[in-house]
């Protein structure tokens, strides 16, 4: 059965650089804990895996920002550590407190242990693709994603967060051939993963370097982004006859614009420490580019909240307006929406760049 | 009366780009926690604010490293959080915690409480600086070092470390006329405390931006970066006819080395997330640069640390070996050493940086 037609597609012409009315706009985990009928759902679930594995659940937090916020785009609620969950590491998360596994890896036997999971032990997440994509009706388009290999690594190693990722760098450094044998496995099962999610309905995938920031120039190249595109090389480019736009976004990557610019995807996700101007001559003309407000913004009233989103949208400049490809932003903050976010504010945000940024192609006013 | 004449000058003659028989080395946080004698000390001393206002414990815990390794430069042993305690915010360090106030500043009325506190409150400091210089005893010059404004004010509104710097970025883009008035603040008491340490007998100083890395793009400059401005701008160029090298350290500042290069200080500290080479190109002729390494490259076996040494020499380049000014480095950590690193570790690469930097120097092998 397919799928209904898309009615705004703002966000995936704007992945594809193709001229849109607005700047589309959606947040990093839109669907979460600062909408307390998320809260409410999640406390039905009983648990944070609880509401990832059950269909039901998942499609309908999905979709509460988009009851509130005219968004562009919505994006599958999962969590960034599901592929290392089905290889067997035991996934859990505390409340209040971060991811944590079971059986992190740590060692040689460890390592040669790990393999690509059985994709049947994600038909959950496939699942609540598909029931998502049929929940929107057509209403947006829904974005899947992944960790990036090298941001899956970390957590695998270290076992849950970490503030200076002493042990996956020990690995890093002392044993690098251990480190590109759990990088190749978890590639080829991002790999897997992702075009699983396309084929069950997600009309965009996003891979999420999230700690690809905290490695050292040259480290970074050789351990996260050569992995990163290993990925989208092996990504299915449409489906069903459309486009599947890719988006990679590594927190902290902004030294490293020029040669995430080489790189065969879409759009590139900026957080905010980078200037969005200096961003696309960077990167150059051949990708979209997605950001880039700090979310602490959202802290502020409402004057402050519109007048830096207004600085967001002027610093990457001018969008394209005419046929053809060119110049194309997607809005977004530069990180996940804070839990403690007032739920007004996004509406302040969302409201200041679609009407800022269709005053923007309207043209200098004179 | 006069310190002793110095013995090793090539840190203070790498500061000011002059020729050095090798590439000097220090370590930020190198009298800390790694070090079994120190974690004696400290025991004796009760607590890390005992160990730090005590001058007998502080001089003794300077010296500590300097016994074990042939580095190139002391760093007063203190806190970057002084000055705010004599604010009177009061801080203390509970055991394997990070620092914390009692009283930290979130509203209108804190701020506008807020002075350039009594430098008798820090005599302590002073004391230290002097009897380290006494100790020392001319081996190699003794660095002393501030919090920068804004590091000084994301704890002072957190109270503690933070994550996502909520608190602080809150007042930031709801309350800017507050945090520019705690800056100005902040901006007047550390300029006052570092030449008060200059003239205490420290041969350098050193302006920690810890957290300047955390701000948007805008901000950066306008928060941070105009105030470490500020700072350097009434610190003294010279004490008894010699001049005291400054040093900026912005942790996750590579995207702003442009502007970084504009400061009126004498070197750069970079962490590892930077190339040398480019952030030489970058930064251009007039600053010398001090890093790069990742901490977490100590935990690997000598030979990889080693190779790492020499990677992160080579990415600098050829040092100049002729007369007058010319590219200079000082050879760091990006960030503090870890207190989990083996102490043998660290000489190891004192010594493959001492070694590697006289083979650059001796010129390419044919």
């Amino acid at each position: 059965m397919p799928f209904a037609p898309l009615q705004n597609d703002c966000f995936l012409r704007a992945c594809q650089r193709l001229s849109t009315p607005h700047t589309p706009i959606w947040l990093m985990r839109q669907a979460g804990r600062y909408l307390p009928e998320y809260r409410a759902t999640r406390a039905r679930a009983g648990s944070f895996m609880g509401l990832a594995t059950n269909t039901d659940y998942a499609t309908e937090v999905t979709l509460q920002p988009l009851e509130r916020y005219p968004l562009d785009a919505a994006i599958l609620f999962s969590d960034i550590l599901t592929v290392p969950d089905a290889m067997g590491l035991g996934l859990s998360f505390a409340l209040g407190e971060g991811p944590r596994f079971a059986t992190p890896v740590r060692d040689e036997a460890a390592v040669n242990a790990l393999a690509v999971p059985d994709m049947d032990k994600l038909r959950y997440v496939f699942d609540a693709v598909t029931s998502i994509r049929k929940a929107l009706n057509g209403r947006v388009p829904l974005i899947g994603f992944s960790g990036s290999p090298w941001t899956l690594a970390c957590y695998m190693v270290e076992g849950a967060g970490s503030d200076d990722y002493r042990l996956v760098k020990s690995m890093l450094y002392g044993r690098p051939d251990l480190m590109h044998r759990m990088l190749q496995v978890n590639a080829d099962a991002v790999a897997t993963y992702l075009n699983a999610q396309i084929e069950a309905g997600a009309q965009a995938v996003m891979i999420f370097d999230s700690w690809g920031g905290v490695l050292a120039d040259g480290a970074f190249q050789q351990f996260s982004l050569a992995y990163t595109a290993q990925v989208l090389s092996k990504l299915k480019r449409e489906h069903d006859g459309v486009v599947i736009p890719r988006i990679v976004f590594t927190k902290g990557g902004g030294l490293w614009l020029q040669q995430m610019g080489q790189l065969d995807c879409e759009v590139l996700g900026l957080d905010w420490t980078v200037n969005l101007g200096q961003a696309r001559q960077l990167v150059g003309g051949h990708k979209a580019l997605q950001g880039n407000l700090d979310p602490n913004v959202l802290f502020a009233p409402a004057p402050q909240i519109e007048a830096e989103a207004v600085r967001v949208l002027d610093a990457f400049g001018q969008p394209h307006t005419g046929s053809g490809t060119g110049p194309s932003q997607i809005f977004n903050l530069g990180h996940g929406i804070s839990q403690h976010t007032p739920p007004e504010s996004v509406e302040v945000l969302v409201n200041a760049v679609h009407s800022h940024s269709r005053r923007l192609r309207a043209g200098p006013s004179t």
